[in-house]
């Protein structure tokens, strides 16, 4: 795999400006946690995965700059997005180490290594379902760009691929900020995977018409109980697939899992800007009098998923509580 | 209301380019059947009924012209769409009395005449289902813009608004050509209609949340068993709705309803070009080597439909069928 979201090397995290894809690849070198806390803010940096690692950097940048406290820096990377769990894994794997006089960087690499190693075996376990899956529909961007390496809903795929297996991969373009369209595609371009970008709206013209084999999203937060929060849109993506029978899978690393999230009902949903709704780039789109609301996230509850991919596996959701509590790392700190 | 899609004046058909708003209010006048047809096919006017009542209008400079025949003329406009039944009844209305010897001029004009007036009783007739449903969601135009004057979907919310009803719309936008966001928004903030536009993504969240008391929508074809065809991503709104026990009414004049088709298998959906997908106006979205897939329009089953707002008035999906035999003006052409 040839794309890295980010890198640290020199004294700086390095990150791909995900905003100017896929137009420009822009590589964006911060030195201040400030800087990272505004990459992740702004979605220079996106996808759970990939923002729970950049947040572990921004907490070494904050300890190399020797005018912060893990407490501080914690609280203002923690600020940034409310609803990615792996956000707070990755902050909170650093803040203990530096509060304990450990190594910050140490413990961000491990946690980048851990996040990139996960990935792998996702993709290995979920291959698997795709073997004879050809065509699938994938919401938003959970791949290489949104984890670190590989992905998470698409790195089952770039295995299958490997293993021989013929893939067509439709992709929700994914408004408001198009991360289908721009990222997803520019991911399967340069795997020269097979693709179509496709309106939001039409991924239920294609499930109805038997067009779809297989769905595979990434997630931000998955509750105990197999709820889980990802991109909005993929509440209607789910229910329409469980409508037309077509397997709905959600794979993920484990610092998406909310161990003390019993169920999707205690999952925050961040609201973002109106203008990411009312204008595309420099074009406004609607009326001046024209409002608009902006949630970035929806909650799907467990009943529309197939199958989660973990690292350890693929699981359906009835016996998910009972996979975490065996192979979670986090298994001995649940209350 | 003030808002009137097209008109017929001093030997041409005038009409509201569509494509320009809600940016700019332009007016393009067409003297020759060929730049009415343009004018479909590129939509600088759409929604069905305004799609019939120009067509009609394109018989008329058709036949002033005086270079073609009934049958030629009606074979150009009914190739600039597939969809819309309402076309092939505007086409039909006035070609058979340009074949017969009559008036195409007063066959347009009474063509017209009777599209408004089921408008304006669409509108009466549904206003009582939104007398105690305050927040609506619909999805593309079917307003004033779609019709001639009022519109389908709208319809009702204008005359509730009338009867003293507090009314808040959520406007899906409506990718890929955003006929929500431009054209829905641009209505309903003329008539100062409270609204927010939302990403299509974000309809099934305020529908989950209980934010959203109804659905409305137009149709573009209507089948006898109540299947049917709508802009791409209906069906997907219908099956959220239908899963979260929110009323979904289709609102539709006599035109849209095709007596000929049993059920909605019998309905052609137009794909129309990529680019549209691809770009937001002149801006490119997505990479270089990615292709797009672009069906205009989605096929409804029957069994999302909670009530079909008609001329005659409002009746459930499953007494459609004897409400056409009884009501719809070519109930006695049915085959």
């Amino acid at each position: 795999m040839a794309v890295r979201a980010l890198w640290f090397r020199g004294g700086a995290l390095h990150l791909i400006d995900q905003r100017a894809l896929p137009g420009r690849r822009t590589v964006l070198r911060l030195t201040r946690v400030e800087e990272v806390a505004d990459a992740i803010r702004t979605m220079a940096v996106r996808g759970a995965p990939a923002i729970g690692v950049a947040a572990a950097y921004g907490m070494v940048l904050a300890a190399r700059g020797g005018r912060s406290t893990p407490e501080r820096a914690a609280a203002l990377l923690r600020s940034t997005r409310p609803t990615a769990h792996d956000l707070f894994v990755g902050i909170e794997t650093v803040r203990s180490v530096w509060a304990a006089g450990g190594d910050p960087r140490a413990a961000a690499d491990e946690y980048r290594d851990r996040v990139v190693e996960e990935c792998h075996r996702i993709g290995e376990a979920g291959a698997r379902l795709f073997a004879s899956r050809e065509r699938v529909l994938t919401h938003c961007n959970a791949g290489a760009l949104a984890t670190v390496e590989w992905g998470t809903a698409l790195a089952p795929l770039y295995v299958a691929r490997e293993r021989g297996a013929k893939l067509f991969v439709w992709v929700d373009e994914t408004r408001p900020l198009l991360q289908g369209a721009r990222l997803t595609a520019w991911e399967l371009a340069r795997e020269r995977i097979p693709h179509a970008v496709i309106a939001d709206n039409a991924a239920g013209h294609f499930l109805a018409t038997g067009q779809v084999d297989a769905v595979i999203v990434g997630a931000d937060r998955i509750a105990r109980n197999g709820d889980f929060a990802n991109k909005i849109g993929t509440y209607e993506k789910a229910v329409v697939a469980h409508e037309n029978r077509v397997p709905f899978y959600v794979a993920a690393p484990w610092s998406t899992f909310d161990l003390r999230a019993r169920t999707g009902a205690a999952i925050p949903v961040e609201e973002r800007a109106e203008s990411e709704v009312l204008a595309v780039g420099a074009q406004r789109l609607t009326p001046r009098a024209s409002r608009a609301r902006n949630p970035a996230f929806d909650v799907t509850p467990a009943r529309f998923v197939s199958r989660f991919v973990t690292p350890a596996g693929v699981v359906a959701p009835r016996r998910l509580s009972a996979w975490l509590d065996r192979h979670h790392p986090g298994r001995a700190r649940r209350p």
